[in-house]
């Protein structure tokens, strides 16, 4: 690699775990050199209006206007629409913020007027001052549904309708990215994996976040074929997941709920997993896997984001401007 | 007419000055004898969001929820969203308040799921607890436009932007509402006049929100041949519009502003017209076009309203529950 390039790394990400992550990972590494490459199966029309959850959740984060409580949506956020809506009774289990509906105003707009979802999605970076490239996995359409039983009966919802609108019940049946297989990969982001120096799998849910990016074949050949170094952060810490239902959609995928499940998920695709301190036993079991590093990963705090980020790089032999 | 059966009321009306009549108005006679047209020229799609200026301005001042200040939008109402839109270049010329946002989201999802205008519309006035029938005057498109004069060239401006955007300019050349020679009254409006004892022509402005509602043909013909008693309140007060810009676009259609050049634009349409205390030296000029009642018309109090309201009332000999 010429001096004065960047090492390119890639970071294929899901919600809250992943942009958690990414906010120190572009103070350890130049932002100029991260793509990103995000899953769009959480993606809804919600009142006509196209919501991408893990997008804004990235973009909101990285720019630093994130609510640091919840995750998700923006700080000092106000919920005057949201209210408004129920005098109509519009659904209103998916909580639009005010300043966040603009966002998806604005998408909606932009797509209405022929623009692509990549695109758009670099107008709302570049419009939140996020320097590093967001990209989605695929402009076609995928949608996660998870398969519930309720009352004797299977349900089939949207990932969003099964997570905020039922509770994310324990009655997972199965979860499937409808569409997947059939969407095209975006070419910019099978161009960066190509250029990726590392592969970054953040500590997102892997049934709904990082498979359905795997699964768009575009997407997963380039990763198979790259020989980028590959790390994964796992998202289970404790025999659980840090947040959010991981634990119930990986069980019914028959993954065990452990950072030795996770191992297992990704035994040959990735080379080094990153487990957490309070899984240390577990090291061994993951080393015959592949290679284990063990680190604190509750990062919920930036500092403890950019400490992990440091053991990434050093993991996967990225020079960081402090070397 | 049978016992019991209340009078029929139709009412012609724009924006502010329309429903600052029809709130008093319904305190006077039963709300459901009330069917209202309202004037759907300044509609117009925003960020992809279809907007009903005038239609919003009625029911929500009907329900009692427009702000008293304003005359336009909602009481207490909140500016994040739009304050948001700032950061992506959208267009933020048109005050879209949050609460509003929610009837613009609902209007414009009901509207892509198939549902036409008129329906819609009275799913929103009933949402608001409005009684009284509110109808578009047309489900198709029509578009005031004003043509001004701005640095030797000739610009030609939806009326929104006119108004707002632009901030009503005196050098307005020319105004007309696109599309209205074509467009089908709304058939309930047509039967609404033709059931009509009385029609109101609230006082709105003349060239750009009752002259659109009379120039959809069906509209204006079921007008001419109604015998119902037409009677109208002048928006011009002392030679000046009560709010708006009503005489810049009255003066470009050659049209005095004054309570007679009211009256003579009325001529041969209403039977009664109804002038302001303060312009009661004019009266006798008017009576040569049509019968003139003198009254307070400045009703931004309720209670002025309602006070003129039966003095409507008397003047096209509706009964009302005090007789």
């Amino acid at each position: 690699m010429s001096a004065g390039k960047y090492q390119q790394v890639v970071a294929l990400a899901g919600g809250v775990g992943a942009s958690r992550l990414l906010r120190g990972l572009v103070r350890v590494i130049p932002p100029e050199s991260l793509t990103v490459i995000v899953n769009t199966g959480d993606d809804m029309v919600l009142h006509g209006l196209h919501v991408s959850p893990d997008i804004d959740t990235v973009v909101y984060t990285m720019a630093g206007a994130a609510d640091p409580d919840r995750g998700w949506g923006l700080a000092e956020e106000t919920w005057n629409a949201l209210s408004a809506m129920e005098r109509y009774g519009m659904d209103t289990w998916f909580a639009l913020g005010d300043k966040d509906l603009a966002t998806h105003v604005f998408r909606t707009s932009r797509l209405a007027a022929g623009a692509g979802l990549a695109t758009v999605t670099a107008e709302i970076a570049r419009a939140w001052g996020v320097v590093p490239r967001i990209l989605p996995m695929t402009e076609d359409r995928v949608e996660n549904r998870v398969v519930v039983e309720e009352g004797g009966r299977e349900l089939d919802l949207h990932f969003q309708e099964y997570l905020v609108h039922h509770g994310s019940p324990d009655s997972v049946l199965r979860a499937y990215a409808a569409g997947v297989s059939s969407a095209q990969a975006l070419p910019e982001a099978v161009a960066a994996i190509e250029a990726a120096h590392a592969i970054v799998f953040c500590p997102s849910n892997p049934v709904v976040s990082i498979g359905p990016i795997l699964a768009v074949p575009g997407i997963g050949a380039a990763v198979s074929r790259s020989r980028a170094r590959k790390i994964a952060v796992s998202p289970i810490v404790g025999g659980a997941p840090v947040r959010g239902p991981a634990d119930r959609l990986m069980r019914s995928a028959g993954i065990d709920v452990s950072c030795v499940g996770i191992a297992r998920y990704y035994a040959g695709i990735v080379d080094t997993l990153v487990i957490d301190e309070r899984d240390r036993e577990q090291a061994e079991d993951v080393a015959t896997h592949c290679k284990c590093i063990v680190a604190n990963t509750l990062i919920s705090e930036l500092r403890a984001s950019e400490a992990l980020s440091r053991i990434l790089c050093e993991g996967v032999d990225i020079r960081t401007p402090q070397e």
